[in-house]
């Protein structure tokens, strides 16, 4: 089991895709390199263009006697600097990471400046509309618990049930920034980027918080607001709890 | 007058230069575009090859009648992405970036994990020994005050008065990184990097503190530490103090 991080900005998403040079196919070449037989990597979250990831996890099957905890190091040799391992250990070759139940936290960072930050704007939404933070948590509570998210899903999606648990959602100022960060038991297409899209609608007060109840019932992606960029989405840990 | 941020990564420097692409340059080009005529910028720090800033000084002379704080949103419709103007005003034809006295304030970043992080790598320098800030804390008082400060200066420079003024050094923890915050009147050619690389080398417990004293002393390049990579280096401020 890999824990991988990236930055997201040069590539086209986790998974593999004809147009553009993708995540999953980085460290299938490497290990496959590495290791000198044909590896496939299966990722937890199949992470969007340009999103990034601090903690998504990856598993593979090998011949190699490599020790767990040190394939990490002998594939950071290899990988370029925007992808880093952050760990690696030995599991169960019957566990697989998109069906075991799992917590996952994403962070949405929003920069709430008059200009935008060329230190940051890599990995946050530049916003120069002052946003209200205690209206966005007014907004964001209606979210919390078991709902069908429908409303909160891109079109393009093969997922047929869209009942999720979202278990916290933390807003705060860090200096500039604005963090929104989300746990819950999964996520739909895009879930976690038209949540934050709705609630900068919402911060700047385009959107008043009780309406946020209205969107989810709806279960109609029209009634939620924007798809916020991908520059500022970041999947932070994914923590299994079996 | 210009505030200027950005992103190193990409330039050869403040300063133009034969090979490669210089802040300097772009600001020249896109307010020459926008005024539509020949504009050249003085700024306040040279930074090198790979140093970022937050608030670099920029003045320049110019027909142009836009009042001084539009200067800035129209100037940043031109810049690319990791360019980003923070703030202009009209100032006194007789100012001059360099020649005023001033408080700048440098910060170094170390990420001071064993893993490199992605999201972070472009701003900050990656080291993996464990570093004391308390050492590194102890070495930094002997730098306070005016000295000559030749031992900290890279030999390539036409600077004869090597006497600077360092007003306060700060060493933080944020998170995972170590923040040296240096405030002084002027900084040698490299100064802070080699200050930077020295304190890293006394975190590790390469260098005892007190041998910062005899470093300073010996007024030679050779007895400090390592110039630190420029991708941890960011002007954070200048102060105008007249």
């Amino acid at each position: 089991m890999l824990k991988v991080a990236y930055l997201g900005t040069a590539y086209c998403g986790w998974q593999v895709q004809p147009n553009g040079i993708s995540i999953e196919q980085i460290l299938n070449e490497n290990l496959s390199d590495l290791f000198g037989e044909d590896v496939k990597v299966i990722g937890a979250s199949r992470t969007d263009a340009g999103v990034h990831a601090l903690g998504n996890i990856a598993v593979f099957d090998t011949e190699s006697r490599m020790p767990g905890d040190k394939v990490s190091f002998a594939l950071n040799q290899r990988l370029p600097e925007d992808i880093v391992i952050q760990g690696s250990k030995e599991v169960d070759p019957d566990f697989h990471p998109r069906h075991a139940d799992s917590v996952k936290t994403y962070e949405y960072r929003i920069l709430n400046t008059t200009f935008d930050n060329p230190l940051r704007s890599a990995q946050t939404c530049f916003y120069y509309m002052k946003l209200d933070v205690n209206l966005m948590r007014r907004g964001a509570q209606y979210l919390l618990g078991e709902h069908d998210f429908s409303s909160f899903c891109a079109p393009r999606t093969q997922v047929t049930d869209f009942v999720r648990n979202i278990f916290s959602i933390d807003i705060e100022r860090e200096g500039e920034e604005i963090v929104i960060r989300i746990k819950g038991n999964g996520f739909l297409y895009n879930m976690v980027r038209i949540i934050a899209g709705t609630l900068m609608e919402i911060g700047r007060g385009k959107i008043p918080p009780e309406e946020m109840k209205d969107i989810l019932e709806a279960k109609d992606r029209t009634a939620a607001g924007p798809t916020a960029p991908a520059k500022g989405l970041t999947l932070v840990e994914i923590k299994y709890t079996e």
